[in-house]
């Protein structure tokens, strides 16, 4: 990963199209899947169907390194016509790989892909459900149970089963699914994870992706988002919508404070723009008297020119970020965790002697924070006044985000000051819950990780303990 | 493969430990499959449990290949009492690798691994009703409709429900299944598929092959065969036993003519001295005046030696194997296949000016023997005198068997003279079907592959449609 | 690479250090390469030696590619004295694993290892010359020229050697050199190429390299540079150091304006700071109106953070760079090249209709520029001024820095309205060389890639004519 | 390897061929390689050359493992004309990737690459000697100075220099040489080393092998073997011959015992037919009453049907060799070696209750020939009566063979009754070294490794401790 280490990760990126002439898909998913490599590290994996063959590729890795070209060659279809794609960061565990998405199945409605991103809180529940109903589970893979939720219905057709399906998980969530034939692309009610609809001019191939940037990278516009409980598809007769069921929308707040590309524009809120506006309502509420403000390379750029003009501070590069730093890296010792950081982040000259204000996204476990505070000192900054564009995380996310454990979320645990104290910072402040709001703007937000506030719910205790008794 | 281009191949191999205090499993598991290697060079794969974990790891590859330290150590559990493991041959496909056994899954009896030799020749049909009632299957493997079915029984216990799926497929198989405290092993009531049962003397534990050589290379001794239609299962107490259902036993013929090692012997006969019985039969029965009797390396050293006792001509290595043939091996041009032989098979000096008496196991395409005898002739033989010790093969197996297709098989649509032509003999003779059952001796044996009569049930042909529409 | 296709590459960075005590040099070798990858990301590779053993490493590929564990252990040494390292950028060629240095060498000396940044722009007058008196060339490097000339003095020990090579070789370069037990340094007259000494306070140890980030990397401090023309050497009684030859200093003005990370300080003036200069320069000498300023990521920052501060239009993050983008990308048609850039950098909210002052380093073949204008066009931005903190570029260097072949160079063969017409910008200007040395200030600087003059010479023609015959 | 582990090793296999219309080289050099893998199975590499370019690759492992389709490629020249071969198998050491073959350098004959098996037992004379005149050595491996010897006569052409260097060079070898537009070939001048001369039909083009088995893979006859102090070379007029120097012929021994091919006729001597002399040999000098005799597969094969012939005791297979036996192999604990013979070998039903004849081609550490007495026992053989047709190894060979340390050799150090008594068998013999001679015929033999009586001299003791100090 390029990420520094102690952040919240994003678990998935996910990305379709339906195209009416046939086309070379398995390069235009390769090509949306790149775009969303900073959605997902670890795995990447797409189907490809011409109506007939149906072909998958998945494995552990970046997307340039599941696909060299003899494998992506191995997806390919001349006469493609629908494909949906995946990259995926992944929670540790023994089976990693036949966990990587899209995860494929054969049901009496024929040959089936999913790929989601998200989770759904009573997953346990209904898998345990069926299982003793005589279900199998190749995985432990959330995907799998809407899989059998669909199949299980026989009944009904394709799109009525995933609506069916859709009824009966709760949960945060944005997924693709494919038959041969079709593109189907669906938001939980709330709309916590994004789903984006594009179209190509040069010929009207319909596009799904987690953010539009996906879409850009294949030519399409971005035409709309899928709206929270809304289920599309696409076939010959191009785009169908249903709303499955609507919920009070309370998209991740996430996405725009880090995970979305700052190029990204998500249920009509601009990324970068929000984020300055962010940067510029921190130093509103927490102003302070300093030379230059810095960001955190790459996560703090909004934010830090957003307080940089609000405060007249000058703006500057005050840490290098090694371009290389994200490649696996041996380290030998205990010191690895440190030198991690210190082989990616180093201070430039601008800092000494200045007072600098440092600006983030986040703090997690707050390691990193309290690390680059030090850089910053040994390199002559003679304050460090740190600025934090989200407010504290103190509860997990259920919605898809790898936040940490609860008790390792430091601000869950420690008040602000105890904070400043163990990062060495001189100040420390964090933008408001309101002022995340407006600096977002739109009607509704999750801010489930910063208030415990779980707008679709929460697992069942025991669902833990039965997956400790069964997988 | 190390095997010549031409030969039947087999589908798999299984191999099952039990072992009552705990041992390193996968280690053995290892040394069990590397004996195994010739029944599947296309992919290697092991489930290890210690009652509570349950590791699997799989791929494309030979045991070697798949299992280096590192990914060995992935499976390795310090207190493992379950292990079951598998090599195959696999027909061709897309998703080779989705295919690698075992097949785990998760069901209301825990998680389950499953690993099996041969076919069911009704698991379309079975699939096809269990699709309609809203069942999944992530692969195109026959074992996922028996793990379905046992799934299916949530009222009944694991080996129950096992045997309650016997009942419900039919066909040619030997199987291994484990739960993470159980391991069973089953093997069909024609007993076609071979599966043999040890232990060690060392710890006692519990040990189940398609071959004995398995057996030994883990320390183990051969206890008996698994006996057509027995369902037996290792847990604390030991061995448990229970007969299913029980036919006139019909072994595969091939295995002694074939694919057994030459120091296996599989229920109550030895491989290696059936094969001696072969020539001697061979010679008996079709006698010719030569000077030397040569084998096709390794495939007829065993029949070569016999009808060099039987005829009193001198035997003696005429042909050179190349030990590193079996690589993978470049060949950019349309004379791959014949290169191939070239590079493989080398005459010797021992057959200038000699009339030579070539013996090999079965001529299945005809085309390597063509290319055999003709690198004779260049060395100098004067007659070549073709002798096999199988009768023509003329049906395809629907037990595991990987013969070729039926209009493939030389046999099948040519005479034994028109052969003789084709691959440029002096003469050619083929053994009897009696000749071959005295040989191996024994109660029964399955020869479909010879005369077409299928002990243990034949596909519906629209199965096969079936498939070609839904998979 | 993570760099865009059309910069000036670097081709080489350097790094050595010497222990009293034994330390883990290969470990500390590494982390210095790592630091310095931004300098050569096709090969890497060190050796170390304990006084005893001396063992080497090197391939194709990035240092965390080329060392992993496994490899990193095959040249670690326990009581390891010298390493040296490299990190090369190299122009294409069949051989290019045997080019990979450092390259060592069996001599009267014992065993040396040279890794080299820069040309001896004489190098193959001198191989020629050596060929004809029977000496062997293993490599097509030039650094093996000055091996062979090290070892052909068989009366002079490794130091004065070393210095008699250095005066028959002309060029721009910067060398270490180590043998068992000693380590040496040694920059060209001129200066062209820089190398720093450092030392670790923990340990005495002694460390160079072309850049001071990888000093910090191993915990050392920056000494000072290695003077031009001098040689400098380690061994158990510290530094000593020998002027071989002193000529007016013209270090290279690229590592200020490109090469160099921003966090590097060499002979005497800060990379960032300088950039900071160069960008406030150019707003006074190209002064437009506007409504922001943004840079090139990376290479842009620096000179776009002193043009917004200078002319007070406000800086901002137009363009997002995919931090994946430098990963191996497949790029199956004609599209590629374009494909590249857009998969790397795309345009944010910021520069929708706006007027932007796009910043970057420098311009060669000007294609990728025309497509970044492109980009922040279809963006919405209303005008787009180019403004680039190099003078124009019309020669190629002989220097170690591979600009591309002179008539590639669009400066070299268009006027500036020329290239503004080409690449699409409302304006285009460049930094006069007058505003770059300002800026850079020190004594003097090599321009020779802007205005021709070398002051290390220049190969003679019919070298190359040589080359073509006789490699 | 697929060697057992206790056998002597030859060190090397060299391929040449030079082709007068343009042929694909690389692709024939390729497959000559494959039938040389016998002879080295720890690196492989080619030179191709069309008289302008010079490709070369080479790497650790099997040929198919180096050349697969893409490296191949890479060598490919459409219009070749000449290329060279080598497969190695090298001792350990730290730099084993550098000392692949063929060697390359540039020198002012042009560019050349040198393959060759053997060894020149005072190299490290002349090496020192060059390295005080100022020559460099890149790898530590004797060819290179070969090279130096030719490259240093600048005043000859490339066929009198290597006639020079073949003057000053003594020991066991024999190599092929190419520049750009020649092929050259010769042999130490007591021909301890084998190389032969063969010729293509279809375009005439010339081909020199290590043995003629590699000829034919190419499309080859056998014309003749280079002579014992011979130079031959090939040009567009052919093929030119030199009798450098002309000494008693003493080609090695084990070329006939052990290996080469047994489709190989070496000097005149075919390698099967002379090993079922050696087997009717031994039989005919150690007789003794016993049921079956018993190849060690499959070094032993060809002198078990000798014996076997001679004796009239019936030939057996015993012995099961797994094909798959070669492959790496984990062996994770002390009883890994035990283990790899135990997974290689296994007895068949054939020795159950018999006494056994033994036959094998040479014993070296002896432990190999332990553990195969010990696995017939347990399976059944009531006798075990060891033959060896090879008379007992006491020396080490300076020639290019790896037998093992002096001290390893367990007929150095014991009496026959000794290892006897070692390896448990009931009775032990070897050949004479007269039967030997009569069993190979032809007019002189080396024998150096059995009386220690070196035709072509010895290292200097003192060469081994200069290597200590200076590599």
């Amino acid at each position: 990963m390029t990420h520094l280490p102690d952040k919240p990760r994003e678990e998935c990126g996910v990305f379709g199209i339906y195209s009416g002439p046939p086309n070379d898909l398995a390069w235009l998913t390769y090509l949306g899947l790149f775009a969303l490599q900073h959605r997902g590290q670890e795995a990447a994996g797409m189907c490809v169907s011409d109506g007939d063959k149906f072909h998958v590729e998945k494995d552990l890795g970046l997307v340039t390194q599941v696909f060299d070209e003899r494998r992506l060659d191995s997806v390919r279809l001349p006469n493609a016509r629908v494909s949906i794609g995946h990259v995926r960061y992944s929670t540790t565990g023994s089976n990693l790989r036949f966990n990587a998405q899209p995860l494929t199945t054969r049901t009496n409605k024929g040959i089936l892909g999913l790929a989601h991103n998200g989770n759904f809180v009573n997953a346990l529940e209904v898998r345990q459900e069926m299982l003793m109903q005589g279900a199998l589970f190749a995985t432990t893979n959330d995907s799998e149970v809407m899989l059998n939720l669909i199949a299980r219905e026989s009944h009904m057709d394709l799109v009525e089963a995933t609506a069916g399906a859709m009824k009966r998980l709760r949960g945060g969530y944005a997924c693709v699914l494919m038959s041969r034939t079709q593109l189907i692309g669906f938001r939980d009610p709330h709309g916590v994870r994004p789903l984006v609809i594009g179209q190509r001019d040069e010929d009207g191939a319909w596009v799904l992706a987690s953010e539009p940037c996906a879409l850009y990278a294949v030519g399409a516009k971005l035409i709309r988002d899928v709206q929270p409980g809304e289920l599309v598809w696409f076939d010959r007769e191009g785009l169908h919508s249903l709303i499955v069921e609507s919920k009070q929308p309370t998209p991740c707040s996430f996405e725009w404070i880090y995970f979305a590309r700052s190029d990204s524009e998500l249920d009509g809120v601009d990324a970068h723009a929000s984020r300055i506006r962010m940067g510029e309502q921190l130093a509103r509420e927490y102003p302070v008297d300093a030379d230059i403000v810095v960001p955190v390379p790459d996560s703090g750029i909004g934010a830090a020119i957003g307080y940089a003009r609000e405060s007249g501070i000058p703006f500057d590069y005050g840490l290098y970020k090694n371009p290389y730093a994200g490649r696996t890296f041996i380290a030998p010792t205990q010191e690895a965790r440190e030198l991690k950081v210190k082989m990616k982040l180093s201070p430039t000259s601008a800092v000494k002697g200045k007072r600098v204000i440092l600006v983030d996204d986040s703090i997690v476990r707050g390691t990193t924070s309290r690390q680059i505070v030090n850089l910053l000192r040994e390199a002559g900054a003679t304050e460090v006044h740190f600025r934090v564009s989200s407010p504290p995380i103190k509860h997990p996310c259920f919605y898809g985000i790898d936040t940490a454990a609860r008790k390792e979320l430091v601000s869950s645990t420690h008040s602000i000051e105890e904070v400043r104290a163990m990062i060495g910072a001189d100040s420390l402040a964090f933008i408001s819950e309101r002022g995340l709001r407006e600096a977002v703007g739109g009607s509704g937000l999750c801010l489930a990780c910063f208030n415990g506030e779980y707008p679709a719910g929460t697992p069942l205790l025991n669902d833990v303990d039965k997956l400790a008794l069964e997988v």
